[in-house]
C-alpha cells in the first residue's frame, strides 16, 4: 500500500478508508468529485487529499468536508510488462536522462502517481514513434520539479553527461521541468563547453493527460534533431508555436521562458532559434555559427552570486547585507543600457573594495548593455562595474556561479565573464 | 562661465585653458577629436572631460593624455529669444511637465549642454508641429536621468498632476527618461486612480542630435492623442515599430521596456497597446475597456518592499536579512506558474509570522500565475503567498509600495493587491 507524502490526519483518513495512492474514488464534499488519489509532497499539510480529476486538473479536498466516499477502482497491480521494443541495429543510440518535471510525470499520471518512473519500456509504450528514430536507453537521475533543482543538481547532470562524452550515444536527451530549464541549460553550456555531442533539454508545458500536451512531440523532435544534426552543445528543444508544426532548438545560453503556460513559452532572446524541426526536416538558422572549442569540462559552481534587479526605492543595504553574508559576486539587472541609480554607488564601491566581481546586465532582457553613452554608465564603469554585452541576466548569473568556482581571483573572473564561452554574447 | 559637474583636476584644466561647458574644441589625445565640452554629473571622477562628437556620441578623455588643445568656437551667449508662438484660442491647452531624461536634454544637446531646459519657447522652436495641435504650457519639475528617480519623485509628479485635475488642460505630457518610465507610469496609475484627464509619459531612446531620434514624433503623437482621445488615465507613448509609422499608447500598468536601445523598446505585456497613433488618426484597441472609477488620489509610497527573483542557488538568508532590516512586503518573481524552491519555505513562513505581505508574480513576465496546478504552488498558497494574476513584476512591486503606504494591515493589503485598481490584471 502506498500513501506517498501523506501524514497525520490525512494518512489516518486514507488508511481508515482503505484507500491508497492511485485509487479511483468518488467523494461527496461541497459537490461530488471523481478522481484518482495522488501522492503529496513532503511539505504539504495533513488536512487535504489530492484528487486528479478526469479533466486532468488536480484539486485538494479538505478531509473534514468529505461526507461520503466510494471506491470505484483499485490501482492496477504493477506488472513489469516487457514493452521494450527490439533494438534495431541500423538506428543510432540515444540516452535519455530524466530529472523530473511535468514531462517525466506524464506516464505515471495515467496510473495516478506523479513519481517519475521513466523506464524505456514505459517511454516507448507511450511515444512509439521514438523507437523508429533511435534505440533509446533511459536513466532516472532524480525526480524533482525543476523549481527544486539547485546548483548541486547541475553538477550531477553535468557529471553524467561528461561520463558519456566518449560513449556510443549519438546524443543525449535531458528530460527536465520547464521552470528552471534555462538555468540548467546555461549551467551545462558553461561547465561542458565544447562537449562533443548534441544535448537536448526537453520539457513539457502540459501533462499528457491534457488534450493539448506538448510532451510527445517535443521528445520526438529532440530525438530527430539529435540523430540528424552535426551540431554539438546544449540546446533547449520545445514548441516554437502554439500549434504542432514547429519545434525550436534554442542555444542553451540564449533561451528564456517568456510565458507561464503557452506551449511556445521558450524563446531565443535577441535572435531566432538555432534550428527548427519541421516534421522530419531540421532547418538551420543561417546566422547560427557556433564557436569551435576543445572539450574542457569544468564542473564546479559557487552559488555566492547575488542577482539584483535595480528598481526605484531599492535600498543599498540589501547589497551591503549580501556582502557581509559572504557573497563574492553581484550581477545587476540594471535599467536601460545598464544603469543603476546614484544611491547604489557607495555600495558598489564597497563591493569592489572587498574584491567582489560586479557585472551589469539589463532588465530589458533584450539588447546590448552600453555603458559609455550616458554619464550614469561611465560613472559605473569608473567604479569597476563590468558590462556584460547582451547576456541574458539569468545566464549571466549562472555564468558567474561557474566562473567564481573556476577562477583564482576577480581579475581572471572579469576576463572569463567578458569572453564568449558558449554563445552567451551573441554580437 | 559654466563648469557644471567638473571639480578637482578637470576643473583646473578647463579654467587654465579658458574652456567652459558648451565650447567647441579640437584636441590631440590618442587621436584627434573635435567636439563640444559637456557638463558632468556630480559623482564623476576629476580625471576626464567629456566631449560630444559630431556623430552624437559622447566620449570621456583623460586630461593627462591631452597634448594639444584648440578652441574652435565659444558657446553662444544665452539670449532669451521670444520663440513662444501666439496662442491660438481655438486649440486646446496641454501642460508639459519635464522630469529629465534624454528627451528633456535634446534641445540643449545642440548647444552642447545636457541640463534639461525645456521652456515652451525652446520646445516649440524645436518641434514646431506642436503649436498646431495645442497651446502648450511647460514646467520643469526636475532634471534627472530616470535611473535616479525615487519614490519621492513619483510623489512630486503625482502631486503636480493632482493639482491639475480640475484645470483647463485637456491632458498632460510628462517628459521622462525611459529607464524607469514603466515604474513611474505604474506609480501614477495607482496613486491617481480614476484621474479625470489623459496623461502621457513620453521619452526618447535616442537624443535628437542623432539622425534616428524618436523624440519629436513621440511628443507630437502624445499631443495628438491627448487632444483627441476621450480616454483618461496614465499611458506611456512611444514608438511602436522601428520606423516612424506607428506610435503606441500603452496602458501605464501593463507596459515594459523590453529592449535596451530600440525605438520600439516599450511593449504592452500580454496584449496590444490601448491605442495606436498613425499620423493624425488614433486607433483604439477594440479590447481596451478601462475600469470606470471615481477619482480618489492616494499619493503615498512606502519603499519597504523587496522584489526577489527566485533562482537556483538563491540563499534564503537574503530574505531573512530583508525581514530583519524592516521590510514589510515581498514580491517574488517566481518560476513558471508562480513557484519557488522548497529551500525558501522556511523564510516565507518566517515572513508571514512577522506579518509581511508576500505576493507571487512570474519571471516569465507574460502569462498568468496559477498556483493551484502543481503541489509547489499549493504549498505556497498554504503558506500564505498571494498569487497576483498576470501583473507585471515591476508593476506589482510599485503597487505593493503604494498599497503598503495606504492600507492599515496585511489583510487589507492582500485585498487591495488582488483587486484590479488600474488595469494591472488584464487576465
Amino acid at each position: 500500500m502506498s500513501y506517498s507524502g501523506y501524514w497525520g490526519k490525512s494518512l489516518e483518513f486514507l488508511k481508515k478508508n482503505e484507500i491508497e495512492v492511485g485509487t479511483l474514488i468518488k467523494v461527496q464534499a461541497d459537490v461530488k468529485y471523481s478522481g484518482i488519489v495522488m501522492p503529496r509532497y513532503e511539505h504539504s499539510d495533513d488536512r487535504h487529499i489530492v484528487l486528479k480529476l478526469k479533466n486532468g486538473y488536480n484539486i485538494g479536498l479538505e478531509i473534514e468536508k468529505i461526507s461520503q466516499i466510494e471506491i470505484e477502482s483499485r490501482p492496477p497491480t504493477k506488472k513489469e510488462t516487457n514493452l521494450q521494443p527490439h533494438a534495431d541495429p541500423k538506428l543510432p543510440k540515444i540516452l535519455l536522462i530524466s530529472t523530473g518535471g511535468t514531462i517525466a510525470s506524464r506516464i505515471d499520471y495515467r496510473t495516478g502517481g506523479v513519481t517519475p518512473a521513466l523506464t524505456a519500456a514505459e517511454l516507448n509504450a507511450s511515444v512509439p514513434e521514438l523507437s523508429k528514430i533511435a534505440n533509446i536507453d533511459t536513466e532516472v537521475l532524480f525526480s524533482e520539479y525543476s523549481e527544486n533543482l539547485l546548483p548541486e543538481h547541475w553538477t550531477k547532470i553535468a557529471e553524467k553527461l561528461d561520463s558519456c562524452s566518449r560513449s556510443e550515444y549519438k546524443g543525449i536527451i535531458v528530460a527536465h521541468g520547464t521552470d528552471t530549464m534555462q538555468y540548467t541549460a546555461a549551467a551545462l553550456s558553461f561547465s561542458l563547453s565544447g562537449f562533443p555531442k548534441p544535448v537536448a533539454l526537453v520539457g513539457s508545458q502540459r501533462s499528457s493527460d491534457r488534450p493539448s500536451s506538448d510532451a510527445a512531440l517535443n521528445l520526438i523532435s529532440a530525438a530527430r534533431f539529435l540523430v540528424k544534426t552535426d551540431a554539438t552543445g546544449v540546446f533547449v528543444v520545445m514548441h516554437n508555436s502554439t500549434s504542432d508544426d514547429e519545434i525550436a532548438c534554442h542555444w542553451g545560453t540564449r533561451v528564456r521562458k517568456n510565458h507561464t503556460s503557452k506551449r511556445n513559452a521558450f524563446q531565443t532572446v535577441g535572435g531566432m532559434p538555432a534550428f527548427i524541426v519541421k516534421k522530419e526536416n531540421i532547418e538551420k538558422n543561417p546566422s547560427f555559427n557556433p564557436l569551435k572549442k576543445a572539450y574542457t569540462p569544468k564542473i564546479n559552481f559557487n552559488s555566492k552570486v547575488l542577482l539584483m534587479k535595480y528598481y526605484p526605492g531599492l535600498d543599498p543595504i540589501l547589497v551591503d547585507n549580501a556582502i557581509s553574508t559572504g557573497y563574492k559576486a553581484i550581477i545587476f539587472e540594471g535599467t536601460g543600457l545598464g544603469h543603476v541609480g546614484k544611491v547604489m554607488y557607495d555600495s558598489i564601491q564597497h563591493a569592489k573594495r572587498k574584491g567582489l566581481f560586479v557585472g551589469m546586465t539589463s532588465q530589458c532582457i533584450d539588447g546590448m548593455v552600453r555603458m559609455t553613452v550616458y554619464d550614469s554608465g561611465r560613472d559605473l564603469l569608473s567604479l569597476g562595474v563590468i558590462p556584460l554585452g547582451n547576456m541574458v541576466p539569468e545566464t549571466a548569473l549562472v555564468k558567474a556561479m561557474w566562473a567564481l568556482a573556476n577562477t583564482k581571483d576577480v581579475n581572471e573572473m572579469e576576463k572569463v565573464m567578458t569572453e564568449n564561452v558558449a554563445q552567451e554574447i551573441s554580437d
